[in-house]
């Protein structure tokens, strides 16, 4: 057979290998371009004109699951803007899928009233939008999943996003999207685009949405063009001033203050404060704040981490900057500065959350941790912790990645004060079991530092470095003379939520509050 | 229904959300583990002690494709190493799918004999194990494919790589590999590991083979733990002074020279020489050469380029650090220079092979390329370009990028001499057509330049720049005046090899050679 260079393939040999025989154009391919880059980079790209033409193009329909990243935090602009233009264009019953969802998405109350948005996946719910799910607004219980939990669930299929509508802080006209912006100091930069990472990389389709399209080849990126199916430019994508807000706030509360001092006597103390060890700090503000007193640990004892890891604040920048912390890898920046560090510190490493906390993979970075320091809502006397749900029963938090630490990290410890004003933060039973207690090895308080009996080595330790060690038992008794015993919440049968585990279980469900 | 939290969930509500019940012990999870992050690493981690326990337990088979990279190019030294330890533990009919094959892997003559290897696939094929294939050793033909053909076939199964084995520079005790080790200077290093991060992404099992053991994290890397299966300590992966030699060796050729710069200006007026142009050199002397006469160019008229793509040389990598050049993108270092360069230089980015040349993909680097400058081993009046036998018939070359770049650049310079010793590069007719002369646009030798006529636009700006242009047929003339007819070659009836264009389809096939 003659194929259309003129070449003579005999008709035998191509059967057995199956392959087609060359024509001069494959369709497929479309015709060779001569346009210079400028030229083409202008009219072939993948930049749409608005992000109707992006929801058409990406063919959306009724009943698909859509995704957005957290990145932003409270400042975060793409999940309204996205189901406003869904409802104007609609559509009905879709499935909202974002790695977290915070106080600043309120407006999805009316999308969910007008049954745009019938099912919420999320790590956590803030403000009036958590409010009216808790008092029973979504038919469909809402089901939170950890960032591992999520990671795992979209690679493995159980989670299938049809549609990742993703904001990037740069992008050039082919969709290489990154979370920051190159070469410019103090741009509206969200830094990592950890989450956002997975959704690219297992989402039917992606749609890139950016106030910033730049020169082509945006490199290096957090997504590559490969992944991006098409481009809409708006006005902002966030505002980062907002990512420090709420959880990731660098505390100046004394007591919060006393709390992570005594946390860092606990890390001392523990056994895993040796060069080279590895850590991370949540969110919340007296986790967080272990840091500054870790740091003089550090360098009074000439010890150096070999990496920090997950929520990436400017404390830990500012340590890695001093040659005190080997690697950064931040699946999410905290701050402002650490999402301008991971430009120009070569060493701040941009991880996926299947990188940083995928539970089935014994090599996922929180696998490798130390010593991570957590918080908490509320903690029971089995050690389960409540990320999730308020006092007063009503959805305010998020589980993030906290289950996953406390069961990745060889050492976990949970910071919290006795008591939220009049509130008990220890307590027989919690309201909402987030984190299960078989994973949490140490409770510091205010009023003293719980161990768990699964680690009679740890309370050894602290008790031979003269800390006020209790148990768990005896700060919730103290707690509960000081509160007197909680009234029973107002639940109702209803259930609005489902909390999984890392692994995809069903742990707790969260009931609907009656007023 | 009462969980391992000891939390009821109504049974309605778990069965409609299909998830299942939490338990303190899931045994996919493993259980949790305490101890410090180094004894971790010594205990649990993906080294295993030696290649045939890696071998042994991602399951190879009869039958089964296994894959490999060229980055070391004639310094290699998996290939050799693995297919030993395979023929030693018996294995028969195995698919070698290497991203390229050349001289050092001449010892596969006897696993062909030995029926251990049945099929090969790759870029290229040189020294005794070419000749050997080219004479008819192996009863299944060679598959060629292009680099850009290589990956998308990977990427969409018609290409399935059950195991990978991939030598890396660096690699922790949980496989974050790396083509170099971060903060040594002068390690044995190949650079990208472009080529490889495709098999690691598709492959289904992963054995990283490495000389250097580094601690966790080996962060950045360029394939991550998460697509690793295993590790396995080895004396040497490859030896660096060997990946610049023969096609990419810099010329002293004062002919070559000749031919670059004539290349260069043409470049230059070709109406693409303008700020923020693109390019790629091709290997091959000349055409590698062609960058020492753009950089007098782009100094004297004070152009840069926005970026260099594809096999990176040490050329480039000063023209980037003189800011001639704003990003690399760099599938493949093609020298020592290049490979340290992608550790320091923050732009010097290592991009994937589908990234770079993916032809289903028109966001793909090189569909953003406005010139690319290759070379050829014949070209012909259909200026169709051979690059893959010599003018005895025998296979020695390698598609590598030929066709991916023609194809995808604005403008495709072809650089050969007229003459090689006695033996003509433009001909009535090539022996093998690798790259369609549909994609290429100017033949640059040292007896004058023709312009295909799909291009007049170029021709015209050639002449007005009063560049020696003449016509193809000229140039085959003049070349048979000198070397008179070629004498037909002795090809057998049996095909060795097929040659595949950069969507897959059998574009020439390569027949036998009779002595």
């Amino acid at each position: 057979m003659i194929n259309a260079a003129k070449r003579d393939i005999p008709q035998d040999v191509l059967e057995k290998s199956g392959l087609p025989l060359y024509e001069e154009v494959n369709p497929k391919l479309g015709p060779r371009e001569t346009m210079a880059l400028d030229e083409r980079l202008s009219k072939k790209n993948k930049i749409l004109p608005g992000l109707e033409e992006a929801i058409r193009q990406v063919g959306l329909k009724d009943g698909m699951t859509i995704s957005f990243h957290h990145h932003f935090r409270d400042g975060e602009k793409i999940v309204n803007l996205v189901l406003d233009k869904i409802a104007e264009m609609g559509f009905k019953n879709i499935s909202v899928a974002a790695s977290s969802l915070s106080s600043v998405h309120e407006p999805m109350i009316e999308h969910i009233k007008n049954g745009v948005v019938t099912h919420i996946e999320t790590s956590g719910l803030r403000g009036k939008l958590a409010n009216a799910i808790s008092h029973g607004i979504l038919e469909d219980p809402v089901i939170f999943r950890s960032h591992g939990g999520r990671a795992s669930a979209i690679k493995n299929g159980d989670l299938h996003i049809d549609v990742a509508f993703l904001g990037a802080a740069s992008c050039d006209p082919y969709g290489n999207a990154s979370g920051y912006t190159l070469d410019v100091e103090g741009d509206a930069a969200c830094g990592s685009l950890g989450y956002a990472k997975v959704d690219a990389q297992y989402a039917d389709k992606v749609v890139i949405l950016t106030n910033n399209i730049v020169g082509y080849p945006n490199m290096p990126c957090a997504i590559p063009e490969t992944q991006v199916d098409c481009i809409v430019e708006v006005e902002s994508i966030g505002d980062p001033n907002k990512i420090s807000s709420g959880a990731t706030r660098f505390t100046k509360n004394p007591h919060d203050l006393l709390i992570s001092q005594l946390a860092a006597k606990v890390i001392e103390a523990s056994g895993y404060f040796k060069e080279g060890f590895s850590m991370q700090t949540g969110s919340g503000g007296a986790s967080l704040a272990v840091t500054r007193f870790l740091r003089d640990m550090m360098i009074e004892k000439d010890i150096h981490a070999s990496f920090a890891l997950g929520g990436i604040t400017s404390q830990i920048v500012s340590m890695h900057e001093e040659g005190l912390i080997g690697r950064i890898l931040d699946v999410q920046s905290f701050d402002t500065v650490a999402a301008q560090s991971i430009k120009k510190n070569k060493y701040h490493c941009e991880i996926d959350a299947n990188f940083y906390a995928n539970p089935f993979d014994e090599g996922s970075a929180l696998h490798q941790l130390d010593i991570v320091i957590l918080s908490a809502l509320e903690v029971d006397t089995d050690f389960n912790v409540n990320v999730l749900t308020g006092s007063d029963g009503v959805i305010r938090g998020a589980i993030g990645g906290h289950p996953d630490t406390a069961a990745g990290a060889a050492l976990t410890i949970l910071t919290a004060p006795l008591m939220r004003g009049r509130m008990p933060t220890v307590m027989k039973e919690v309201n909402t079991v987030v984190t299960p207690g078989s994973t949490i090895d140490v409770v510091v308080t205010d009023q003293g530092i719980a161990v768990n009996p699964r680690r009679p080595e740890i309370r050894e330790r602290l008790l031979k470095a003269r800390l006020p060690v209790t148990t768990i038992e005896e700060l919730q008794q103290k707690a509960e003379k000081l509160a007197g015993v909680p009234e029973k919440l107002p639940f109702g049968e209803k259930v609005v939520a489902l909390v999984t585990y890392r692994d995809g279980s069903v742990i707790d469900v969260v009931r609907n509050i009656e007023d």
